[in-house]
């Protein structure tokens, strides 16, 4: 207990007190550390591996499980990368000044304190302390048990290469699974929760605390066909969307058509490249008596597998409906509960049906693409590129925190400043508000975003960045 | 039950698929129709305020309730300054080029849904519905029942004001109080909550509900004069902070005093002009016995009132660490149940121990000022400023949706913004991924924050940068 109760100022501010550089140097050290502690780690993970196999674990969990040849130094080198990434702390986003010698800025600084619930891969754990020790934040991890001993290594080794005067336990590991419901519980104490694992575990951890949770349940990403969509393209995109990786959240679960490529053949060039690769098809009504194949359980259905929805709509508009009526896994529950509460109220509501993950669609035509991007309320919206790109990597987001459906903090793919929040720091010369006659307030806008609008306004300055950028490339 | 279950399309999507200027005519008529229905407004309010006065309520309330002389009018100046705001949804807040012709932005948008819990003033009703508006929200307002009828009338005049094709019922007004912990459930469907009351209202409503809450259960500011201050600036600082608003969150709860202040009479000095205010001085351990004044309940309590408390610390480093340590009301709950649950364990923990509002240093010395400003871990963070500028209105964020204390999506004063979120919208020419052999990743910045670089990288542009700025004085 006197380890937890221990002082604030060491824990919280242990990394956040540090400069740039010596975060830099931590990391770099972590990064080396690996790199000497190959062998053991190994031989840890293979101790893993090998229970895991007795216990007749999936083949899929062990392949998770297992830290491949050369997977410890690639991971030295992604540090290597975050350390030397420009410091996500102490960021000036915004700066105003308020009145004469009153400037107000708006800067990045750490979230507090992380949760990170993870399933079988170790690598996880190390690119996440990595993440947090990058942008200052207190961690604590919960591994699976079937990772038990390359956890404990992997945090030893970590810890172990922080400095006394920062103290290793700013990185906490949890390694018994009773401990999380309690966890779950300090709203106070744990500022973000992230889970990495299947979406029962996502769902899971939802269901069961107040704290922000991010990460997506699920993700039933459509692309959406139009009837002027360039064919090729289209049969380019839909096959990438599903079969890249069919597994993966921002993958294809469901495919719109529409009804004018019915006639002339080309839904069912859409769908021959998909049979060819063995992708199971499923109809929604006007599909699966058109195509004659078996009819869909659900709209609402991800089948992170090489199978799929296919369905005829009449226009834009019906493919829009279509995905805001039909993105989402379950919709009961809450309807009811919403019924229960609302009954015989006049109360207008607005159904958050989708799970509103990554949509698309193919057209050549932009009238119908703008539409589409303006109407679909989704994380990522896409346009005549294929769902695969909504990733955080593919992003240049650089390192990935998760990828996140919620509508506030964060949404899409998450990088580093998902982990970050803001300050205002204020910094005058004696000036009080006094009934706000204080000081003449001048609000002016001393921020980056004000040189875009001198561009906007300025069109020979408008030719000096266009000539600054051409130098650049 | 109808209503309730109406089509998402038509309830969420009604503000949002408008254009910027449908969404302003919207606003302007909004601000006509309650000029021309002044008299029955008034005619209600009056009523609520007859009946509160009867009922025996506070005079504190009945004054809130009331609808002075000149609010209609005022009320709806500002609803045409919010109209002729630039539109806060769809800006472009960051465009990378991903690939050649694959072009990524991330752009604003609007929340969802919102419920609104306010007390007493029926102006916030007005001020809330026109920000839903504005920023193409759905809306669910609850209000107290001593403002039931104003409530009821300015509800009805704000939606009869939008145009049928959008609906009267993206706004919707509850009027039981019983259906508060029912709404509080809906985390599926009501996206954020708003509170705005007393600390007790918003405490209520963080702990019972899992939606994410914008607001502040409490505001223990502080003001650390050190050593070093400017003693004339620090009275000047410390009153203004103290007497401006004593009732409002950002007021001064304790005064921090720098030891050295002791021996030369400045501490003295530095209350002299609360005292001659009518402020009530209570101190802690070291300022009672020094001061001859009585002691303070405890460090963590807000007085919202002519009172506070004042202490004597070694440092600066004293100062951040009694503000990290007395910064929130009540501590011991979520110790207790932390210390349940990490029993034995040895785990590392970070104490959230603060209210982490606004607090301040007064000093002249720079580097003070530095470690003061980069260790205090609070929504807003000031030197040689009052702490009563926290404030969406002197911090120039137009209109005011609260103050945050969450750690989460927003912080500190939240203007509009607080009432967005974001969607990375991808336009492309029919790339694929292909296992990331689709494209050559370019990930070049074309944002704003690009030209910031550049002129950092070229002196001459900066010169260009600092002349356009003098021409746009």
């Amino acid at each position: 207990m006197l380890t937890v109760m221990a002082n604030r100022k060491i824990m919280a501010f242990g990394l956040q007190a540090l400069s740039s550089e010596e975060r830099k140097k931590i990391l770099l050290d972590i990064a080396d550390a690996l790199e000497a502690n190959e062998n053991l780690i190994t031989a840890e993970n293979e101790t893993d591996v090998a229970a895991a196999q007795e216990a007749g674990y999936e083949k899929s969990l062990i392949s998770r499980l297992a830290l491949k040849s050369g997977k410890i130094l690639s991971l030295a080198k992604s540090i290597r990368v975050l350390a030397n990434m420009e410091d996500p702390i102490g960021c000036v986003l915004k700066e105003t000044q308020l009145a004469d010698g009153l400037v107000l800025e708006k800067t990045s600084s750490p979230l507090g304190v992380l949760l990170i619930v993870f399933e079988s891969r170790p690598d996880a754990l190390v690119q996440i302390a990595s993440l947090a020790i990058r942008s200052g934040n207190g961690l604590l991890l919960k591994g699976g048990k079937e990772a038990k001993r390359s956890n404990a290594i992997l945090h030893k080794v970590i810890t172990e290469a922080i400095p006394d005067t920062v103290g290793g336990k700013v990185i906490g590991l949890v390694t018994s699974r009773d401990e999380i419901p309690g966890l779950l519980k300090l709203d106070d104490v744990i500022d973000l929760v992230i889970p990495r694992g299947s979406n029962k575990l996502v769902s899971q951890i939802k269901s069961s605390t107040k704290i922000p949770v991010l990460g997506h349940a699920d993700g039933i990403c459509h692309v959406y066909v139009d009837k002027s969509a360039n064919l090729e393209m289209a049969k380019r995109i839909v096959l990438d969307a599903k079969v890249d990786y069919p597994a993966a959240c921002n993958a294809m679960e469901t495919l719109l058509v529409h009804k004018d490529l019915v006639q002339n053949g080309a839904l069912n060039e859409l769908i021959v490249d998909l049979r060819i690769q063995g992708v199971s098809l499923y109809g929604g009504p006007r599909a699966s008596a058109l195509l004659n194949i078996p009819q869909a359980r659900s709209f609402h259905h991800e089948y992170n597998s090489m199978e799929c929805t296919v369905e005829i709509v009449d226009d834009v508009a019906a493919a829009v409906d279509h995905i805001h009526q039909h993105g989402r896994h379950v919709i009961l529950p809450w309807q009811r509960r919403l019924s229960t509460y609302l009954q015989g109220h006049e109360l207008p509501f607005i159904f958050p049906l989708c799970s509103a993950h990554t949509d698309c669609i193919v057209t050549e035509d932009r009238e119908t693409a703008e539409v589409f991007l303006h109407q679909v309320d989704s994380a990522a919206v896409f346009h005549n590129a294929s769902t695969r790109f909504c990733d955080g990597a593919r992003f240049g987001l650089g390192a990935e925190v998760g990828i996140s459906t919620s509508r506030i903090h964060a949404r899409g793919p998450v990088g580093v400043e998902g982990l970050l929040t803001t300050r205002w720091i204020l910094k005058g010369s004696g000036q009080v508000v006094d009934g706000d006659k204080g000081v003449i307030y001048t609000h002016r806008d001393i921020s980056v975003d004000s040189l875009k609008k001198m561009y906007q306004k300025n069109p020979k300055m408008q030719k000096e960045k266009e000539m600054a950028e051409a130098a650049a490339d």
